[in-house]
């Protein structure tokens, strides 16, 4: 018997949007089922130029595709400011959540939505691609070897790209309306994740954000950064996002006993294949006139681009709970939360003249 | 007529001593005249293994050195509580004066080493080697370019590398009373200089340290790091040093239009060529399913090592100096002391529970 496809609605037709349609039809085990936009036209325009199958529905609102009983679960690309708004709906509605980031405004928020998807038994997770990439599994092989990593000291992580003038000007990421958080939910949301990720999501004890952020006329934030303290093992991270600065998309991890690098994390320079560099175990040559070995490329590829291994885990644990024989999965919501305290933690900083912030679960 | 070499007596038998003996060896105008170490055997021994000229004369004692005619210049790697001792009494016998790094326990040491040069008329230069690779030059161009990399806006640089027992036990650098500075002093030494070199040696407005640095039983900094601010258009540095972690020695620097990376700045994996990644005008492919162009791979090649071009360079001036037709070149005293005074300010913001310290010259 053919495992059933789960069947996605999409709540508007953001640019990103485009590109999880892609991963919709990619994926093997979900499909697009509905669609829809404030303007129909809009929506009917969209579903022709990505390729919708020709069952799928097109709709003036996204109420209709909330109650479309063909719809197994959402994606919610709209801004932030609407996610808590549409997101419990959709809970509400028993539809699985595909959630974009930044998943909220603050945690407040995030946690009126994990309660609707909780109480609706329905699946959620937040739509960070570079989570699904394999590449992301061998590098934590990497930190989590002993012989070639030994214990983790330090994460920096970076994520900038620069806004041209109608970005900066018209985005939905720098209006203070839709998406308050600016490059700070937008960049530093995957910087936070990535620090998290190598922490195996240990919360720091504190969260300092850099002094003098960068902000347009609205006082949207457009570049920051913050230290991250754990008490333990004196670890300590660093990011900094930016929509100033030409494109950069790294994380440096260091071990006691080796560390690795990788300048594309987000979206791999290439569909096919992820590089990172590792080194371990290094030392100087005789009268340190050099150092060995050089760092290696690990290239790992994929069959599937990221964003359709993120929709076709998300499809499986949808199935896995239309089954019945289990429950959602909540590694998500945790690490989604997780998330957005550290982007809180960072705000409250900002807020307070650049003090250290506790942050606790 | 041939170049009149300038001869070089070196104070100590220190381990860095040998490759910076080999340097001297290697550039065409530098010799080794003599060597004193308060072990007439060991300063014996160091002068055979190292290939002295058997024009070097081998003294029991620094002041021998001092009181050298034959010694132009000396070089002072002995352990950073006794620069100032020594680096003034080599001005004040019309020394010129190469330092090791760190240059001085604080400004105020540095100030009366470099009063005690200019008094005398002597050159002044601290030994951080990476400054003389051509590659370095190489880097310059391309942060310069207003087409290639735009407006600075972000610098973020490590130097750790994995101290072994003996090292965490014995070492100078983590002896309070030799080098209390520990891996400020010796590993951050390099990416301060790194941060200042970027931002053409503006000093920042403010010196953050992060929270929680790595300490020794006698409270020496084993691990540290801080963030810099300049209030002119934004601007953000942060370095973290180490000697807990793998050997990692990179600088990323963002600008509006481009980037680079470096991962071996302060000794470059080979002796022959040093490489740097850059990138520029980074655009997202349709659909943003990639990014383009990937960074590209710069070697520069180099016939002498980045030691042995700074001992050439430091010669160059001692002659220039010694003709009478030049005054010392004083660039070498401003970024010693500029370096020395960011690492003062982290020194005192960690002294008084991570504020944020104003640096003024």
């Amino acid at each position: 018997m053919p495992e059933t496809q789960i069947r996605f609605g999409i709540l508007g037709c953001a640019n990103i949007a485009r590109k999880v349609s892609r991963a919709m039809l990619l994926s093997p085990n979900t499909t697009i089922s509905a669609i829809g936009s404030r303007s129909l036209e809009k929506a009917i325009a969209f579903a022709s130029e990505n390729h919708f199958p020709e069952s799928a529905k097109v709709y003036g609102s996204y109420d209709a595709v909330l109650d479309d009983l063909d719809v197994d679960a959402v994606y919610v690309p709209l801004p932030t400011s609407l996610h808590v708004r549409w997101a419990v709906l959709a809970a509400e509605k028993k539809k699985h959540v595909l959630l974009e980031k930044p998943v909220a405004l603050n945690v407040g928020e995030l946690d009126t939505i994990l309660a609707a998807c909780e109480s609706s038994g329905v699946q959620f997770m937040d739509a960070t691609m570079w989570m699904h990439h394999p590449r992301t599994v061998k590098m934590k092989e990497v930190l989590s070897d002993e012989q070639r990593f030994g214990q983790l000291k330090s994460v920096h992580s970076t994520y900038s790209f620069l806004g041209d003038e109608d970005f900066l000007k018209n985005d939905i990421r720098v209006n203070p309306n839709l998406d308050s958080l600016g490059a700070l939910g937008d960049s530093g949301w995957y910087c936070i994740r990535a620090i998290l990720w190598a922490n195996n999501y240990e919360l720091p004890n504190t969260v300092t954000a850099f002094h003098d952020p960068g902000y347009n006329e609205s006082g949207v934030i457009l570049s920051c950064g913050a230290s991250l303290n754990w008490k333990t093992n004196g670890k300590v991270a660093t990011f900094y996002c930016s929509f100033l600065s030409n494109l950069c998309m790294d994380i440096t991890v260091l071990g006691t006993k080796g560390n690795f690098r990788v300048h594309d994390f987000i979206i791999p320079f290439s569909e096919q294949v992820g590089s990172f560099y590792a080194v371990d175990n290094s030392k100087w040559i005789e009268l340190a006139l050099g150092c060995a070995p050089e760092p290696s490329e690990f290239k790992i590829a994929t069959d599937l681009p990221q964003e359709a291994l993120m929709v076709q885990e998300f499809g499986r644990l949808v199935a896995g709970v239309r089954s019945g024989e289990v429950k959602p999965e909540n590694k998500w919501s945790i690490v989604s939360r997780k998330t957005q305290l550290i982007i809180d933690a960072v705000v409250a900083s900002i807020k307070n003249g650049f003090v250290p912030i506790k942050v606790i679960y």
